[in-house]
């Protein structure tokens, strides 16, 4: 069993190939092999947002705070709040952006 | 992109051959194969707990709200709190309460 304790581990600038603006990565977790899996709270300042990337096993994005836009390929821009969980599917091109005006 | 949204998928209760107590389990995500992750938002009302179990792939726990009691196997019991983020490696036997008296 091991407990990182809230506080522990760095926050980190999100990097400027990645991110447009200014976002904050608090790492959570990664888990060990046969696990894949990794998880970080990602805080979006308004108008920061996401380059165009991909995630070879696919990403979930639980919103907690705040609202935003998705997009995926050339697909509709959806609006999300918190309590929405998105999953993207492997490979596909996506983006993200947190709403310009608050809510 | 699939958008599971706020209120979308059912609560349940904790059933009892997992837990003591009151448990809320809220779903939020089972990623498809290849990904073999899953994640779910439990509450636990003062004095629930967990049964003894395994979890084959291992368990992350990202406390959010309250504190809480774990223990692995016959380690020692930690408390945890919000932001602590706990890793479970494969197999063995955990369990976890919240506190009795709120802190």
């Amino acid at each position: 069993m091991e407990i990182k304790r809230n506080g522990s581990q760095l926050s980190s600038k999100g990097p400027a190939e990645w991110f447009t603006g200014t976002v904050r990565v608090d790492p959570l977790f990664n888990a060990p092999a046969p696990a894949r899996v990794g998880g970080a709270l990602v805080t979006f300042e308004p108008g920061a947002r996401t380059a165009w990337h991909t995630h070879p096993l696919g990403q979930t994005l639980i919103v907690t705070v705040g609202s935003g836009l998705v997009q995926r390929n050339c697909g509709p821009i959806e609006e999300i709040r918190p309590g929405d969980v998105i999953w993207f599917a492997p490979t596909r091109s996506i983006g993200m952006a947190p709403r310009l005006q608050p809510q």
